[in-house]
């Protein structure tokens, strides 16, 4: 851990936070007033939007955000939604935690590839913007990027699903809907002149799945590659409220780790605890 | 730690989930194709509570939604958003943890209010349920529950706010919303008695708290108690993003930790590590 | 949300603590130097003794320390150890998440009643203090403790387990660790007065469980009620760095989730993303 | 996200552990007897070892263990420890969530350099095994490794402190320590000429930094790289519990909370929520 100098202690300049502020008499948020100029005017999803952007999508740009956002909220019985299930199990007071265990597994393998595939898609076409964003240019840097994956030994971001061998459902969805609402920018673009290149030069069909799709078209209405990462987890905790809901009408949690313990250790009788 | 029989292990009934479902071809959630009847229709907002209530909310009810979540997002710079940004500092890159660690701070006294008011309104509407709910009818279950609390020794839920001593602002604008969308129910309308009982039986002003407000009406539009603290969850993760995405830009963590270390250690030049 | 004055801004009285401080040239923890006084003078056990107590372990209480740790590090395929399991399947990067997915399932259900039950036994003690502590005042005072939870409604905790139902094999090994080290105090020993009475007024047998009797013999050392769910958390994170080396080496979490998929969607071929 | 085949869904012999089981009259852990072979018979520390590497550390191993351990769990009013104690404020009913908050920052930045600098450390000696591991042979590996660090643009691990810019009061001590019990080995011998190679190949003094000492301390008694991150846990758990034990007698987290929120408004009387 080399570091910088620590930081100066004078003044508290460094102590400021354009996201929101509490006085006893209001409440601004996104520099507005909460209760005036939020409550009943703007969406959950328009409000995160403008707090990582610092503007208001517009409508076209909204359906994309939430056509994106309901595409990751769920998808049955994953190791996310079964970390939550199984958290509340043992702590249903606290739901809270359910749902942290719930977005803990949020990572390099599960929902992080939608950031990792907007990082991928904006640094390559930051690296060539001079090439323009027509079809063919994109088809460079589609080259370009994908050969110094190669050359690292890394993987290219946003092809291929376990289960979506073919297609994932949600790509030409979300690629039609970014068409319609004339959002389909050099993200979307991009990957599927990426989709197209690493098909002809390794003779693999790798769908782009619906994580990278998602990042693209995040990327593509503004959202940072920093931030969509967070995205999906504003998408994810609305899914684990449901699963939790579920869990505690129709619990799965415990009969899951008894059967699994049972079945680990080779005896009857056994249970969690 | 008393507990019923072990759960027994044959067939997998038990093992099954409404919420959603993954094959090759098709992503299923709520019981409906993803692709072709949620994305492209749906707000995030309107499938949290579809999730949960495993019906569509209204116009109205989902004008009252966002403005609840909206009004839960984000308050400044509070225990939640200062746990995320310092977890920040340490893991930039794993931002799951950061929300994570944000969330885990809505208990009993930051953000879990909202669902314990939810839970109170419920329970008295419920145990005097024959009464009615015309005003009489309310005012006679805000005595009984508010006595019933006292008898307890417990405290009123919803009522009181230690910055927001005269009005919580944002409380009159869930209610007049509320009122122009046709979801003023019993619960938003059973927290007004309360709080006049309250005052009038104790001689104190507790305003109704915003936390209070945000759990009746959602009771109102139908959210059961159980999902309320699911709902903050999901506005409080917007939040949480939006502090993140400026923690990267201009950080507070590190700068915080440090002041508190060197103040607490009397020392110059310490920093956290 | 009933809240007392916000606290004063003034000068940093209030911003210290004893635990642990830093300095260019010196580490202070428990108020003494890190690197002279601790580091190959402590193991962790009596560090995390002297944290929470302000005083070092006696050789024997230390033994009943490390016993009751190592008594609740881990069980198997706990729902806790499966949720760090399954998060570790999409975050693999960062461990850290996949062990406090783990810890948040420590609550009123599972690992939870250790603390539980040594609230119980101090509060049941201190009501009835002026009673003393040989055997016949314990069982008044057992019948007391057992008679106000049978009126609330309430569970008598530290009684009675899902799988160990004759007896529970840890807890008659921590009796005779505290007997041979002089620490079988007050509160393990109201804790068979307590299985007893409450065996004879029912007539249901619910031995001792293994949590309840780690709270007693937690409490018997010194650990205040409030601690020991710490003191679980501790160990059970040992455990849960065991679970997820093994993990690493031989996972379950993928295969696990995407058994469960495959047998709640009835479909083959899917399976967790 | 590239995979691959989905796991097939066969019989279970995938489904077992060997860190632990429950039976109705059985408790195994490391596939011992848990009250018999390990209550009574292992400290904490050295179940956590045994856990990971599968056989008992040895009497110096065990020292060279809780030294490292003890230097990691606590630092001061650190990032980690502001998070755990401001999570506490808002939840103070669910204390998992306030450790697991303040683990959730063992990252990149803070307590995760000392796996990062084991694995530095292991991969070197690894890759450069054939040269012996006498000083002349350290030296040149030293030099390759910081080489190829430099090359690829990347900071070298174990090196440099914010606060502790000449020395850092644990690594002498951790050093001598390891001399004393015969576990200066390969690991704690190469970050020494890592550091010499260093400052004479950049003339800058950075000092080998506790994090860094610590994990090449645990590589040398055997705990897998992977593992060390694993370790620090352990160790700022017992931390952890120390903090929010004080927290609940002496909170800090509060008011902090509520003197930031009033700085960063510029506003008299607000307070965090």
């Amino acid at each position: 851990m080399v570091d910088a100098d620590p930081p100066d202690h004078g003044p508290s300049d460094w102590l400021h936070t354009w996201i929101g502020s509490t006085a006893p008499d209001r409440i601004t948020v996104a520099g507005r007033d909460l209760p005036g100029e939020i409550m009943g005017q703007l969406s959950l999803t328009e409000l995160a939007f403008l707090l990582v952007t610092r503007r208001e999508p517009t409508a076209g740009e909204r359906r994309i955000l939430d056509a994106v956002l309901v595409s990751l909220a769920d998808h049955g019985l994953t190791p996310s939604a079964l970390a939550a299930r199984l958290t509340y199990t043992g702590a249903p007071e606290a739901i809270q935690g359910a749902v942290a265990a719930g977005l803990l597994g949020a990572g390099s393998v599960f929902l992080g590839p939608a950031g990792d595939t907007a990082h991928f898609l904006a640094d390559a076409l930051q690296e060539h913007g001079g090439q323009g964003t027509d079809d063919a240019a994109l088809r460079l840097i589609a080259e370009s990027a994908i050969e110094a994956r190669r050359q690292a030994g890394a993987l290219v971001p946003g092809l291929g699903h376990p289960v979506h061998r073919t297609q994932d459902p949600r790509v030409p969805r979300l690629y039609a809907l970014a068409a319609e609402e004339g959002t389909l920018g050099p993200h979307l673009r991009l990957l599927e002149r990426v989709a197209e290149v690493y098909e002809e030069s390794t003779s693999k069909h790798l769908p782009i799945n619906g994580a990278g799709a998602a990042g693209a078209a995040l990327a593509d209405v503004g959202v940072p590659p920093g931030s969509v990462r967070g995205f999906v987890l504003i998408a994810r905790t609305a899914g684990l409220v449901g699963q939790l809901a579920e869990e505690a009408q129709q619990p799965i949690g415990r009969q899951l780790a008894y059967e699994v313990e049972h079945r680990a250790s080779g005896e009857s009788g056994s249970a969690p605890r």
